[in-house]
């Protein structure tokens, strides 16, 4: 007899471990239900649709080869029943059935399973406040979410918006309505930087100065307190600091998985509600398997159970699903985190930890920032890159990078270098100084960006040179009427000397004439050297130190990191 | 007493390695000799430099932060002596000195050192062929060859260039001359294909179309017989076949490792003449190390000592003899081969084996080739990317990945990711399919085209399809007649009829009219099935096969292999 399968859930794992099984066992019975009435589709496109980038709704649910993926096609193409606008009510795991009702007909029905795979999604937290349900009030995870602020938008009735929420979503959002329409976007991050979870303070800060140049309005440390309108439309935000007028209000608060049904049938789940799943995607019952956003799978780098909503990891994850269907044991290794995202002009990739997160996981971290040419600094087109390498101290074990640049393929080459390493390794600062990436002058420096990560590191942890961040290097300058530290600017003079002609307290003296001046260097003072991108001021504080000055901290990153986050106006 | 070093090659990791020692131990009294002028350049941009893409040759020789390195930098900078126009003759390993001349005096001297490091690169092969030393004959490895080459270019006299050898150093010069001063170039290669030794087939007639398609015409299978000139200059290149008129020849036939030194000082070198070295970087005598384009490291992947010469590797070796030099023990993991080319649209790249090396190391291989999009298919700016994975049969190990792409920093995000694994883990193809890789629309897919790359291997593997390649499908449509193979082409109806209209012989059958028409089926002939990029047709074969029809291949990478190989025109 065919075994059934029944999936619960049909937007990016549900029918890619269907399509899956069923070609490896053409034979099995399978069906799938979704309460929703379109089905597989791009979620993660969705912010491209608001901005017009992507023209048709139905690109964001169509095949590679332009076929739109409806239930019918998945019955007639791919062999599977799709039952959407049917809710899975219950699981009943001893007589392995599902309860269902179809939304249109009301009826319901027990559909009995072999297996069982819960591919139920997340939902998006809705902050219970005053006007939350307001017309025009939108979350952005559905198709229909899309199309309504993005009709919003092309009638004009949109000039003003608030994105609650400064993750993923919310600045993908903001970029969206921004670039394309015109609409002058606040974005409210609760925290103290955007991006807190899954960003190192700098990486949040550059981020902010990329929306902030192009004219989007962000507001951190804020709290939503309640949305006020008009003939039941959305009218103004009030938040604990101010009243915000507002069109049009997207709620990116981020997401809570939809683990109910899962937990209501005595499967394991995590605090947050996802579904615990082993190495074979399966939950603590063998004959019901779980993935994608409703489900919590082991994180290689702290070997703990955590959640990461990735479209990328539900695509992989429903391949595994779908061959274990099928009997042929399949495994997933978990994951490091590993993610890309593009605002207006700057990209940002991440893997691995960030260093507040593997402070917090009980890693006794540091992480180090350079700044570098993506290419070879004689080639004509090139970017600055930035990179920050987040290291275990004793261990020198690598526990994650962020990175920051213009050239998004180039950083997603970097990240995804170290990604593939975390992965399958466990990299020490020394692996990534050797890391062999693809060089040629329109590609890479011969020491590559990653490579200098891996090398500053090295440096820092071998106790070469105390490094500062960035934001130390302007809180420091900003306090030197109490700190009483000298600061040397080792850029070539005309850029130090620019400087110094605003004020006496910055002393451009370039590298070339460090050895020349040691006189000018007070003995008996903290010395804080910065230059361009912390290349010169590292080769300063050599000579310095064969000197006998030591007492120097040395600003990672340089001008040019300070640039990325907006710092420099606070020079 | 201050430990002495000498250096011996000052282009990349002799100063490097310098740089690096006196770092850690500022008292070392290191000397650098060079029998040339100019040292510590990046031999990498030569090719930009005569394009005209880089105005100044300084460019070339000069830091991050726009200071020409020479021997009085180095001595100012960095603490150590250069000696350049300088050629070492000999070392004598039991009284540990150098014997070397200044070839401006012609004096003689012995240096002594504690530890010495070849860093002597490498040559050009020069053909030994009639006419190769006439006038405005070239290779192009050092500054001056540049200058020279692009002075002509300049002044008008050269409309016409050979370059011999398809190559890394031949392709770039080919698109240098071709791109920026319209020179009518000809590339000559030996080989059945351009860059023979490190691509595959398909790579290497993607380079070749790419090359067409800008007006450089392609000879392969034709050797060079001699150069012909006039007063002393060239002006025509005869081959085996014909006779080329040329005012330029440039050879670039190779490299050969400056290991002359180290042999006759009785130290182990490998077949060819490169000096081999430990995980230290040490020759056989312990207190003489090597590193860079003389040398001779382990691969990684066959564990055989391999010759590979790249700045970058120099680069990070320089630093690993450097750290060795002042006493701290690193070590250096081997090198996997990973590196990436820009033709004029063009961009190639890979890690580890091609299908032909893996088979001359004794490896039972395969390799399959996909095509996909490099971004979300619903993004509206993307590219496509073609991969080539080579994987042992029976363990499932990847032993490399090859890729061709417009979009050049996008592929060397998934070779750079491979590479990675490949160097710090044996990954199998599942490993490739659960490579977790940075996503989001303007990036990737959600399914990326590197794990798609695992998963039709795994496919291949597991015996679920026989794939061909894009050449092999055009030769069995050539051979037809004989063959009686059925040809069906599953991309969507209109592409189909185009091809069908002007030959009968090709069957358009959409994807979607496979199983209504399965009558139109031969079921005593192999069917052959091409669509636009292989997942058409794989779809196909899996409805074919559940038919019980499995006399079938399917062409890998589908129609838009064939386009990128130029092979698309003899269908």
């Amino acid at each position: 007899m065919a075994q059934k399968v029944v999936i619960i859930g049909g937007v990016a794992l549900g029918p890619k471990a269907a399509c899956r099984c069923l070609r490896l066992a053409p034979d099995t019975e399978l069906t799938l239900v979704d309460e929703n009435t379109f089905i597989s589709y791009g979620g993660c496109g969705l912010p491209y649709y608001v901005s017009g980038e992507i023209q048709a709704l139905d690109a964001l649910r169509s095949t590679n080869y332009q076929v739109v993926r409806d239930p019918d096609f998945f019955a007639r193409m791919k062999g599977f029943k799709v039952r959407n606008q049917t809710r899975a009510l219950s699981i009943d795991r001893v007589k392995k059935c599902v309860r269902v009702r179809d939304l249109v007909t009301q009826a319901e029905e027990d559909l009995p399973y072999d297996k069982l795979v819960l591919a139920c999604g997340a939902k998006p937290r809705m902050p219970n406040v005053d006007g939350h349900d307001l017309s025009h009030v939108y979350t952005l995870t559905k198709l229909e979410d899309a199309q309504n602020i993005r009709k919003a938008c092309e009638n004009g009735s949109v000039t003003e918006a608030v994105i609650v929420g400064g993750g993923f979503i919310g600045l993908e959002s903001a970029v969206a309505l921004a670039d394309m329409w015109g609409v002058k976007v606040t974005v409210l991050e609760m925290d103290e930087h955007l991006m807190r979870s899954v960003l190192p303070e700098s990486m949040g800060l550059m981020a902010e100065n990329d929306l902030v140049q192009h004219n989007v309005r962000v507001c951190k440390n804020e709290k939503l307190l309640k949305i006020e309108g008009n003939d039941g439309k959305v009218q103004r935000v009030v938040t604990n600091k101010q009243t915000i007028d507002a069109q049009l209000v997207i709620m990116a608060a981020g997401f809570i998985p939809n683990g109910e049904l899962a937990k209501q049938a005595g499967l394991e789940t995590i605090a947050n509600g996802a579904i615990k799943v082993d190495a074979s995607m399966r939950t603590s019952d063998p004959d019901i398997y779980a993935g994608g956003d409703c489900c919590s799978i082991q994180n290689i780098i702290t070997g703990k159970y955590g959640y990461l909503p990735l479209g990328s990891l539900s695509n992989r994850q429903g391949r595994i699903i779908g061959s274990n269907l099928a009997g042929i044991n399949d495994t997933f290794p978990g994951y490091v985190g590993t993610w890309a995202i593009k605002l207006f002009d700057l990209s940002i990739a991440s893997t691995g930890l960030t260093i507040d997160r593997a402070r917090l996981e009980g890693f006794d971290a540091i992480s180090v920032c350079v700044e570098q040419l993506d290419r070879a600094h004689f080639y004509p087109e090139k970017d600055m890159m930035c990179l920050e390498i987040v290291v275990e101290k004793g261990t020198r074990r690598v526990l994650g990078m962020q990175g920051a640049s213009l050239n998004g393929h180039g950083l997603k080459a970097r990240i995804d270098a170290v990604s593939a390493c975390l992965q399958y390794a466990k990299p020490t600062v020394n692996d990534i100084s050797n890391l062999e990436v693809g060089y040629a002058p329109p590609f890479a420096s011969a020491m590559d960006v990653v490579n200098v990560a891996g090398n500053v590191a090295d440096n820092v942890l071998s106790g070469r040179f105390t490094p500062i961040t960035g934001q130390d290097f302007v809180k420091l300058w900003k306090e030197r009427a109490d700190n009483h530290i000298f600061f040397i600017d080792a850029r070539p003079a005309q850029a130090g000397k620019a400087m110094e002609a605003k004020n006496a307290d910055w002393h451009a003296i370039p590298l070339e004439e460090m050895e020349a001046r040691l006189s000018e260097l007070p003995r008996d003072r903290e010395i804080a050297i910065i230059c361009n991108t912390g290349l010169r001021s590292f080769e300063s504080l050599l000579i310095l130190q064969r000197k006998g000055i030591t007492n120097i901290v040395n600003s990672l990153g340089g001008m040019q990191a300070l640039k990325q986050m907006g710092l420099d106006r606070d020079l």
